[in-house]
């Protein structure tokens, strides 16, 4: 379509019709969603015709370049290094941001991460660092910059100015049943990932009854189509696709979620094997992607070695500090992490192998723990939640832990506890095993 | 769907999906159109999730149904009789309203007829009424309703609480690319006629270069699906399917539309062939769907019968002088109608036949003469058009007349009669006949 015809009926009917949209096109869309010139009802139009259309990868590249330059982009090039970040498509009990961009920073990597709030079943990363007193995720893009050049890392929350155009977007997808769409599920994530300055990105795409993405199939086809949004726009990504149907390691919430996390980075392991697994092959495709290791081996020994000498926790220290949080954490967790008012213990009522940790029903718990919002404007608890779940393959017998629940209030620690027993399912056999990365995307 | 589902993003979600909506779920959306309930983009949404996925026929039907009770449906129940309307989609110098109503109701049968304005390249009912001086159109449904009983017949613009749903949506239709939709161009088309108080309801779907449908597929399809709402809501409705390649009649325009209706009505017939014989076709189908006539040959007698004795006219005459316009315009059109100030003439610059008037560029022309508009806001010149015509069929030696231009602007006169020639095709050989009424639909 040449300028004159670029007004939105025309966009709309070019799509309508199954027609693939040039990138003025696009940029005209996302332009009109930005600065207001497209009125809602033009962009939900289209919005449902790309839904029900698709879009060719290149749109799809097209769409994610306009709604990622919708705002400012993050400018690291004065920082040295390849700067690499990690997104996850989300899962319960899935913390593996903070140890990961502790290791990685650690081994040199600048890691700028912009992460989320938890919506929904899924936890965010924010709310579990707010967690930590005084921590503060609203730096500036400018602060943020700073910090990344001088420490390595920063954990910010996403800034008005980056890709506002997503804000838009996301928002009218929400109320117009537009949301389950692979080229704009693709292009929010994208854009502002790439907005953020980064040089390269690893994926954690899950799949499975705790993730968004009930199949692999499902799983690989989002992996796929964002890595080669990654590939179009010069920024190498690359994907694992990983299974999310018991809760990732053993804390479920937020507060307990950075214990866990800080545990991780002193060398604790028992119970840690699977945040462990997942975020040494994260970290690992981070240093390869930065350039900094070559072999796959090298870089994981690499990541290991900043745990074992402390300097992984140290890096975390570093960045709790410099963003107003109490660095005593890495210490005594115990101590300067808020505490439910109760705790209540679930035991197995009978014995048996563990087969399934229900990870939708310990997220829904949790949820109405107060671990979770609903709605974005609710506030967190960040005390309550679960810690020392069961994992799935354990063997238990009558009156065995399966988790403990934390509460500030004396019925939904009731209802939670009632809520754990059901999720855990116990059998007369042990299951079979099965691996937690099945896969990967982008080379 | 139940009652606690029936949220505009779960309503929006089921057609997206492919699947049928329940009368419930297509009342809450008509309600939600009406009231304001459902902001616009989920309003669009929905249309474009309608316009990609299509509605079954009983879909169709809720929707008309909804949308005629969206607002105040007229009673014609006091007046004798049952109730016939004739409905066009459109096309060029189609006046067939004019003398139809008045024929039709001069044979005993209620004509409640509400039309639209002329918009794009089609000319409106509305807009030749007015180039009567002192017609009004805007009557109030009481009016309208005490006119029926009195003569028989009313032809008045749609007021503001008939269908408001369909005003709603139509705009939004118009700008979000989602109007060439079968199931609601036939709901809007249907819920409008129904909210008239009517009994039955003739169509007359023309398709060709002067028409919205292209194709006779078009609009035997059309037909079929108002013919199948009709009969759903228990409204008996037939279709003749008519070819709109050439204008209709000799004249295109307003007030020479309403003089070559008067023509006709008076008996004169040179050159009114197809004019007269759509009209008659048409009537034919009102007096058997009124149930005064069961013979088409009979019908069609007392059509011809009525006008032969000036019982038209003088119906015609009466319909005009109940509405506030000079009945003299029955006796002596030209005192009586506005008169464009320039007049000028198109000869033939080849002998042959005439194969083509090109509707479309005839109405493209007059449109840019002032007699029809493109926004809805824009004035009408009643003056102006074409009238002469030749019509295709016609042997023609150089120097002939192919048609005679009214303007009020000395360049736009010099344009109109440039496309004028240019409309008219001149061939060697004769074109052969091709019939204008080549089909119908609803028994």
């Amino acid at each position: 379509m040449d300028d004159a015809t670029l007004t939105p009926p025309r966009i709309i009917a070019c799509k309508r019709d199954g027609g693939a949209l040039g990138s003025d096109a696009i940029r005209a869309f996302v332009r009109g969603a930005t600065d207001g010139s497209w009125p809602d009802y033009q962009l939900s139009a289209l919005l449902m015709a790309i839904y029900l259309r698709g879009m060719e990868p290149e749109e799809t590249a097209a769409l994610t370049e306009a709604m990622m330059h919708s705002g400012v982009v993050a400018d690291l090039s004065g920082v040295p290094g390849r700067k690499v970040d990690k997104h996850s498509t989300g899962g319960v009990g899935d913390k593996v941001s903070l140890p990961l961009a502790a290791i990685v920073a650690a081994c040199g990597v600048p890691v700028p991460m912009i992460s989320g709030r938890g919506l929904g079943h899924t936890g965010g990363t924010l709310d579990k660092l707010e967690s930590i007193p005084g921590f503060r995720v609203g730096l500036s893009l400018e602060e943020y910059r700073a910090q990344v050049a001088r420490i390595g890392c920063a954990l910010i929350g996403q800034t008005r100015d980056l890709a506002p155009a997503d804000k838009k977007l996301y928002a009218l997808r929400d109320v117009t049943a537009t949301v389950e769409c692979l080229p704009l599920i693709c292009a929010s994530i994208m854009s502002k990932k790439m907005a953020e300055g980064i040089d390269a990105l690893v994926l954690d795409v899950k799949f499975g009854r705790g993730a968004f993405m009930k199949t692999l199939p499902e799983a690989r086809a989002l992996a796929e189509a964002m890595c080669a949004i990654g590939a179009a726009m010069a920024k190498p990504t690359r994907a694992l696709l990983t299974r999310m149907d018991q809760p990732l390691g053993r804390a479920v919430g937020n507060a307990v979620e950075v214990a866990e996390s800080i545990a991780c980075l002193r060398g604790e392991t028992e119970g840690l094997e699977d945040l462990l697994e997942l975020t040494y092959a994260l970290g690992t495709e981070m240093l390869l992607l930065a350039g900094v290791e070559t072999e796959a081996d090298a870089a994981r020994a690499r990541l290991v070695e900043v745990v074992a000498s402390g300097a992984a926790l140290e890096k975390f220290r570093e960045i709790v500090a410099a963003q107003g949080g109490d660095p005593r954490v890495c210490e005594d967790p115990v101590a300067v992490l808020p505490a439910a008012r109760f705790t209540g213990e679930v035991r197995a009522a009978r014995a048996g192998w563990v087969v399934g940790v229900d990870a939708m029903a310990v997220a829904l718990a949790a949820l109405r723990l107060g671990a979770g919002r609903t709605r974005a404007e609710d506030a967190v608890d960040h005390a309550v939640g679960f810690t020392r779940l069961v994992k799935v393959g354990a063997r238990v017998a009558v009156g065995d832990l399966l988790g403990a629940v934390h509460a500030n209030d004396e019925s939904k620690l009731a209802e939670a506890r009632g809520a754990l027993a059901r999720a855990v399912e116990i059998a007369e056999e042990s299951p079979s095993a099965v691996p937690l990365i099945v896969g990967r995307a982008g080379g």
